[in-house]
């Protein structure tokens, strides 16, 4: 089953090679089909490793050996399996894991926790470990491949493969950092959703890249919503493979930390706003803006109940100006909100304020701002000075057709 | 703009006069149609109320109004406006409202505080005062109208009139209940969703009927989902007109009180159900059970993530038993839930049982069972005794053609 490409769908970038990070791709035909989708990425010794991963309480043994293995802070290592997200496989599936790890630290002659593992795809499936060994095997013997195989190969319902790149100064130092991510649906928030991974060959202590990869994750990843469902296997993995020449960075007080702190969460919004861009059936990207809440925290729960409005989102797919839906979901989100405070604003004109309609406001801007594909919505509160802002798409149609016949 | 009747409508019963009720009905015209929009409910004196109304930031004025004229506990008139909710529009909507109450309460003369309000419609347009007072009017000389009249009149995207009746046996005196309800979109749980307006001619003190209508409303209203939104408006009115002959019900020690209250819970029950019935695009009537969680709240909240997830009613929309949503639903809620302890049935048929998929399971009942339009969700966490039924809907197209052009 294929799906047409989203028409918010952003050409593949021109990315940098990272020293350090070899990627491999084979096939170990999880699924009946004839592509790629064994990833196996190889790390020069000594490659620092952070990550966030979901807070489902019913995680895949892949998410488990992730959490498990990261705080010893080194990686040699990248496996994704996509097909087959190996979730709610009990026994079968942790020795699944088991055996790619072996297989991959014998290798290399490391330790199994610098091994990194990840799958995607349907849940309850124990991953075949005759296939994924022969998988491994393949990209084992594979020549090193490009990103774009990469994107190609940990893909499964996503319409565009998706990446990004940017780079920060640390002294004289240009280092550069690649992301490649994958994920159209069950992506919702407070977690890092989907699975995304993160090279640069910056020389960063672990500690360090965890602190800095965490930050960004609450700034970015967990601030889009496709549809309010959190998966059980969402990865987003760092790897610094230490290969640029500059000293190197031990804490945020480090020159050059700065710098590279801005750069990581540069690379993680747009990672993040490339998933949006393939939300399932998504027809509009959607930023959503609440100011004057009475802490962050609250405007991110309103910004989220705004963006996870099926009302919300399907009048947006129809291009109408709807506040008043918008004002339904700031008053379900349980948050203190004062409606005669209220006001909203579509495509930065406000259409209502002090608990009703603005009288004569200029309907011609708005529903010109409502047909194009970026739309942007904000909510004042009136309250205080807390804001966030989170990013969604619509619910059109193409969701309800990807999903009701995923399985078969 | 009308909408084909959901397939899970049921026929219109038969119900009974209640004493002491009169319904009356005429068209204010709120919107470009040619329909009653105007209910106007006489009761006679002496007539108890009791009222749960929505937890929105963002109220209604009606729904300020019926808040603050509950706690005397007395009622002489209702007055619903169909086409128009008149909220978020500011000290218009609330001037509206005071024309309603003082026309009645002059009429009855009665206290303003005995005439309860509603409205639904589109939100933001204030409540045109001449037309409310010219269907008033036109309403208090209109012949009184039965209960179907009066359904149609308070109905808006309603695909069917929603109407449930049931009795009790109070000594030896049977009383009755009637409710009517409208409702088909906007309906979350946590508070009294919709309009629902229920009429009994039994003899019972304010306070306990409301204490019967909140326990009520706890195990009803507040176990349904359409779409996780939550109205501005929603109001559930509970009318007792004390024309049945028997002793005033003072308290639960009452003799009679625990088959009133078994009575009114069931009459909540049918008219929470109906409303799922007609949830927008909804072709499955989906209950969901939740046992083993550590308390009946974590139950609740479980059943509910279950209930909302889009991935979980597309799938069943497409009478895919895709038991893994299932699990990423259980996962996400935030609730105490262990992987390998939770197991999941469709139609009574264990599909998952700890950590991975009960291999062998026989697919053809549990497909059999998809096919239905009433669908059994199970799912035992296996921690504890805590339990929670919820009833919802599928999501479907119909949903989003709905809502993607509601307003124009």
């Amino acid at each position: 089953m294929t799906h047409p490409v989203s028409p918010l769908a952003l050409p593949f970038p021109e990315l940098p090679a990272i020293a350090g990070v070899t990627p491999r791709v084979a096939r170990a035909r999880y699924k009946e089909w004839d592509r790629c989708d064994l990833s196996y990425v190889e790390l020069v010794p000594g490659t620092s490793v952070a990550g966030v991963t979901t807070t489902s309480k019913c995680p895949s043994p892949e998410v488990e050996w992730c959490r498990a293995a990261l705080p010893q802070g080194h990686a040699r290592a990248l496996i994704v399996s996509a097909g087959n997200s190996n979730a709610f496989t009990g026994g079968k599936g942790r020795a699944a894991v088991q055996l790619l790890v072996e297989t991959a630290s014998a290798r290399l002659d490391c330790a199994a926790e610098e091994i990194f593992v990840s799958a995607t795809g349907v849940i309850g499936v124990p991953l075949p470990q005759d296939k994924a060994r022969a998988g491994l095997e393949a990209a084992f013997d594979a020549p090193p491949c490009d990103w774009s195989a990469l994107t190609d190969a940990i893909g499964t319902t996503d319409t565009f493969p998706k990446a990004a790149t940017t780079s920060a100064m640390i002294g004289d130092t240009k280092v550069h950092l690649v992301g490649v991510i994958k994920g159209s649906g069950m992506i919702a928030p407070d977690m890092a959703t989907m699975l995304g991974y993160i090279f640069t060959d910056a020389a960063i202590e672990p500690a360090l890249l965890q602190e800095m990869l965490s930050a960004a994750n609450a700034k970015t990843f967990s601030c889009i919503t496709v549809d309010s469902d959190t998966s059980t296997s969402d990865t987003v993995l760092a790897f610094a493979t230490g290969q640029a020449d500059h000293a190197r960075l031990q804490s945020m007080d480090s020159s050059g930390a700065d710098a590279f702190a801005a750069a990581i969460t540069d690379l993680c919004r747009q990672l993040a706003h490339l998933v949006v861009r393939d939300g399932e059936g998504a027809s509009k990207f959607i930023e959503v803006r609440v100011t004057g809440a009475v802490s962050d925290e609250s405007a991110h729960r309103i910004a989220l109940s705004i963006a996870n409005s099926p009302l919300v989102k399907t009048a947006i797919a129809g291009e109408d100006a709807n506040w008043g839906r918008v004002v339904m979901a700031v008053g379900k989100a349980g948050e203190p909100a004062e409606r005669d405070l209220l006001s909203i604003r579509f495509g930065g004109v406000e259409v209502a304020a002090e608990g009703m309609v603005v009288h004569g406001y200029d309907e011609a801007p708005v529903a010109a701002h409502l047909k194009g594909s970026d739309i942007l919505v904000e909510a004042d509160i009136g309250l205080g000075n807390g804001r966030a802002t989170v990013w969604t798409c619509d619910l059109t149609h193409g969701y309800i057709s990807i999903n009701a016949d995923y399985r078969s």
